[in-house]
């Protein structure tokens, strides 16, 4: 090696630590241990794991997976970051009301927005699907991509959960972000596959969970290339495009991967049918859901919730010998900040 | 290291030469040898790329783009292989209507079946973009993801291209395949973004040109989810999804990739989008036009023809500084079996 591609070497690592080091500390405290899960307690899940890993990895084992093939692919929200009170998305979309308001003063009697802006949140619920996405149009439409992107960006820096007090993507799960390591450790390529917005949630997933732009699949409105003062422009339409949510997430899958996943983890009923397509094939596969059962360190629920529901998908775990983490038990930490 | 695991990294390493020898012999060729692009005679096409891919990896340098960041499209038609006479998947469209034909004895007197039983080219490119969506509905829909997958498959092993009597995939361009091996080498991600069906490419792109089914952007038809027998199955249905061509180009990559590409390649007016919102940035920027000037060794054609047309986007590459590769006198060799 010479003394100039040593430099080079030396000066590529520096920038990938200053790159990952202020987001993922926690990752090279993990890497030091022999533990690749040190936030996960000995027991079922954490075996599960372990267990699908050492299987599809073993090179002429009968169930060894050729690293192309190693596609793992998460929901997000209520599975790798916090989900309760609201989504963190429709907080989103409640500040932006509020700071459009001025624009638009026939928002405080006109429903949803009256609801938004009074933080009435019975009645927002009550506005239904139609309400949500009237609310998702008018505050994430309507401008450029690259706009859209500036706004997230500068929102999630500054804006705060209600009960932690901290920005959001500090309320990421610590034993899912050591999961999605041990996964691309082993040769996996891991994605997102959430209901959330896919450009609500680019601008950050790399810096918090390590998955580029380019592995996160979610719902989406249309977009209009046009030429605007002699500068190509992808302008926000208000217009549903796609909805990666329960049954529209194989179809995203397909349509936005091509490939059939391996490993699929989610914590809804949202999530029933990702599950399904992954695992019901015959092969060696991890289907796993996130059981929200600490009201203390975070939250527990599901059957009877509003959104979130774990229900349908809580029988077919059993049925389809699903992993079911059970938060309380299984994670040792939850939050990187605890 | 241990004799375990230098067995099993020799082990890894013969399953992947196992798996890249059959397809890209000429890779391993092109690798020994100083020059990664042994099939481009010097020149100021040659020189645009090695002096772009120079800039913009050279640490510290004004230019410098960070390994994620290098984002490259390549259109597939014209682009990356042969697209006269006929576009590939046409061709594939028109087999599979004749083999459906004792399905569908009415086919014999409605256009445009007529037609595309009869091969009048004529008449079926009369029926224009309706008569084209008819066909590609009754050949491409119908049936689950699995078994069109399979069905391309198979066609693309057997079928074989008029002039040249070889297999579609080996009228790939040798110059271009070197060319993403290239960038790859040197940090890109590379994807295809073609107006060109992605289920009909992703089968055989990683095989022919490196190139992963998760970074296959292309048109798409919508498809649905059902639980049939017990058995998960994404079902193709007769609708279209997305056209990713022309003004469809920024949006499927913004879509489905997520990140502005600072290289973009493509041969006709259905790229000048993807070449416009890739180089008008201000940064360093390859924009590079494929022009189809060897009648003798493959065809000649830009401005007159009725498909693969090259007229706005041939203007507007000598007004954004693209690049325009003369295919006769840049490329040393074509195809790889001359």
């Amino acid at each position: 090696m010479t003394a100039i591609n040593r430099r080079r070497l030396l000066a590529t690592a520096a920038t990938l630590s200053l790159l990952f080091a202020p987001a993922l500390p926690f990752l090279r405290q993990a890497q030091a241990q022999t533990d690749p899960l040190p936030s996960w307690n000995d027991g079922p899940s954490k075996q599960a794991i372990t267990g699908f890993v050492a299987r599809v990895t073993r090179q002429g084992g009968p169930d060894f997976v050729p690293p192309p093939e190693r596609i793992a692919t998460f929901d997000n929200d209520g599975t790798l970051w916090v989900e309760h009170p609201i989504y963190t998305q429709l907080a989103f979309a409640l500040d932006r009301v509020k700071a459009l308001a001025p624009l638009h003063p026939e928002w405080t009697s006109t429903q949803p927005f009256k609801a938004a802006l009074e933080g009435d949140m019975k009645t927002l619920a009550a506005s239904g699907e139609h309400g949500m996405a009237e609310l998702v149009m008018a505050s994430h439409a309507g401008m450029t991509t690259a706009e859209f992107g500036k706004i997230v960006t500068d929102w999630i820096a500054t804006a705060r959960h209600p009960r932690f007090k901290r920005p959001y993507t500090e309320l990421s799960y610590l034993p899912m972000i050591e999961l999605l390591a041990y996964l691309r450790a082993n040769g996996f390529k891991t994605f997102i596959v959430s209901g959330g917005g896919v450009e609500f949630m680019r601008p950050w997933t790399e810096r918090v969970y390590g998955v580029p732009p380019e592995q996160v699949v979610g719902s989406s409105i249309k977009t209009k290339f046009q030429m605007r003062d002699g500068r190509p422009e992808l302008f926000r339409l208000p217009e549903l495009n796609f909805v990666d949510d329960g049954p529209g997430k194989p179809v995203g899958i397909n349509e936005y991967i091509g490939r059939r996943p391996i490993a699929a983890f989610g914590n809804s009923d949202g999530d029933l049918e990702m599950l399904q397509w992954t695992t019901m094939t015959g092969g060696a596969r991890l289907g796993l859901i996130v059981h929200h059962t600490d009201a203390e360190r975070e939250y527990a629920y599901d059957r009877d919730t509003e959104f979130g529901r774990l229900d349908k998908a809580l029988d077919a775990a059993a049925l389809n010998k699903w992993t079911v983490v059970d938060m309380k038990n299984d994670w040792k930490r939850i939050f990187a900040f605890e």
